[in-house]
């Protein structure tokens, strides 16, 4: 089957909340000319860190998660600011939610999250030899633990199922082990 | 930091489009009393498919995303219907969108698509051994084009950036790295 974009036909008026923007626009298949409503969740750019100690332990955070109201591990995680480059936005959540910074920085991979209604990206930034040189500096509706976990257990204890089994936390552990 | 889960307050006014229901509840932290508005995204749970063909290949559709507007290749994947086992809405999907299926499907691994907000799971199916043994019967809004690739090459197309890199997709790839 020989497949092509589909064309925009209109816009949806926007539903913005806190976190996403909501908006239901029309579409059209260059196939079939055929028109369908299509449902859109407008979010800023994402970026989550994978940050080992000198210890070789995996940096997580544990928290209470609104959504799937369960507590979650997840590598330390946020938004991107308008204007910010990934790797300063990855460095800045990871000394924000854990305390810890380290000297060699780097971007290991970028990801769509949700193609099929979400239009941001999720790059992973990897951050070897941190050391904890801060406090935890929180938003008012952030309560994290930071967990560490030796890095030859992470496999194992994300086999076991659990807290660790987060898509996009899944996606940081796969683009760091495609970076060794 | 010791946490704990957040008490329920009230919900939000339900507004529900074709994929989803989006809600903006008051939840109480338990630490601090202070109450917070979070916004959710209520879907069914979805599955994924990694189907291996006799000749070690691997089974993705490549299909035009409304959300990021850009194609993507993505393991065969949708929704589970009301009352639906993941494991035949696994083979249900599989055959509705390559026409392929396969005697020894099982589960092999169970995510949270995005728990800060979502309140849906994610199972992926293992389906070895698969044959092509139907036409696609595709939604009136599916235009997918069925991509087989060498299973030794899946990581390298992926490490080389583009359309493979979903984040389900790759939570997919991942439950079969670990259950090889």
């Amino acid at each position: 089957m020989k497949i092509e974009p589909w064309d925009e036909v209109s816009e949806g008026a926007p539903d913005t909340r806190r976190i996403f923007t909501v908006r239901s626009d029309v579409v059209r298949s260059r196939a079939t000319g055929r028109e369908h409503t299509v449902d859109r969740l407008l979010a800023p750019d994402w970026v989550n860190v994978v940050a080992i100690t000198d210890q070789h332990e995996m940096l997580f955070v544990r928290q209470w998660r609104f959504g799937a109201r369960t507590f979650t591990l997840e590598v330390p995680a946020g938004l991107i600011e308008p204007g910010e480059e990934p790797l300063a936005a990855g460095q800045r959540e990871l000394l924000e939610e854990t305390g810890y910074a380290g000297p060699d920085a780097r971007v290991i991979g970028t990801v769509l999250p949700n193609p099929a209604f979400m239009d941001n990206k999720t790059t992973t930034i990897y951050c070897p030899r941190v050391t904890c040189v801060a406090e935890q500096q929180l938003d008012p509706m952030e309560e994290l633990q930071v967990v560490k976990i030796p890095v030859e257990r992470v496999e194992r204890t994300l086999k076991e199922g659990g807290e660790l089994a987060t898509a996009l936390g899944m996606v940081a552990l796969m683009w760091w082990q495609m970076a060794r």
